[in-house]
């Protein structure tokens, strides 16, 4: 399967175009759409420890793999309305994150960049 | 540039093992992660009209952008951890959604597959 | 019925003790519920229109009214964790949005205050 | 102080008023700015410990609280919107998980009601 953004994007656009849906899909309400995706991705793990996290994201797999794509969806659109190239977006995020997070300094610290 | 999911995730993995990380990136941290800035990108249209918020995405392309890349690389890396091909998961959600949204009856509708 | 958040939260911690769960709601826990929880909030309102969303908080009170309850719940409990009295929390923040938000400059704008 | 919710609602519609804010203030808007306060009070813990999530919340107590202050604004006004007496409400779901939750059963679990 060919796993590029890009061609990723093109079905997810195809299939909202197929509905007229663009109308209803303004940076905004993809934003609460992905925020509300996050959420149901974060309620399976309430309460749960690492450790019981873990075993339920075996257990639970396809759900949990199915809410990661509503949000993967809803990203991939979102940038195609905003004209941002995601791969490129993530590509320079880590290169920031390089720069933010030396590998000597970051290294088994759990601290935000500004706090290292 | 290369913008498969693999290819990208290859790269997040790379810059994640570096700093010793994978001890605190559980499904769980994941994706408390992953909400966090979900909310972030969200913070940005808070209050504003659709088209205020058309707006302001191209004003803070850069900005905005950066919050999608938080999510996105957050979703590749739990994508990785669970062993979810996540380019397979958002097209079995398409072809789901096809189902779900048949396009003559979605079409022009804001309504959830389970009010159409 | 005594609606004070000091009556409240002592029902709320008496349910929470009777079930030795103050191992579990940590700060940390109980901020993740309370993000999970503003989720399904908001999942009631995702691709509706304003007035599609003023129907529909009339339609579904009751669900509505009930994760409403959810959240309030949590953030009173994370207050008394954290001997934060949230009464005087809120009046403080009013006060400030005071400050920030001065009646004549904010009329009728939803501008943030660092906008205006 | 008086902390009732009924109190602290007049004080915050009072305070909306004054800058004829309610135009903005939707159910759905209202839900998406708890949502986007909610991920602001997560963010304090992203890739904390449970331990290190208590240390925090001593240090930033203030920062931490002026979220959750946030917080409960929007969900009174919320309330105050859709006519939900919060504290009816609140003293409902307590009933509720009383008979989801019965203490024998629940004590010292942190799984599901649909789980226990």
């Amino acid at each position: 399967m060919n796993d590029s953004i890009q061609a990723l994007t093109q079905r997810i656009v195809a299939f909202r175009d197929a509905r007229d849906w663009k109308q209803f899909h303004s940076p905004k309400e993809l934003s609460v759409a992905i925020a509300a995706e996050a959420g149901e991705l974060l309620q399976h793990f309430v309460w749960q420890s690492t450790e019981q996290s873990v075993q339920r994201a075996i257990d639970r797999k396809q759900e949990i793999a199915s809410e990661m794509a509503d949000v993967a969806i809803l990203l991939m659109e979102l940038a195609d309305v905003l004209n941002v190239p995601l791969g490129e977006a993530v590509a320079d995020k880590l290169a920031r994150n390089e720069e933010r997070y030396p590998a000597d300094k970051a290294r088994g610290s759990n601290k935000k960049y500004n706090e290292l």
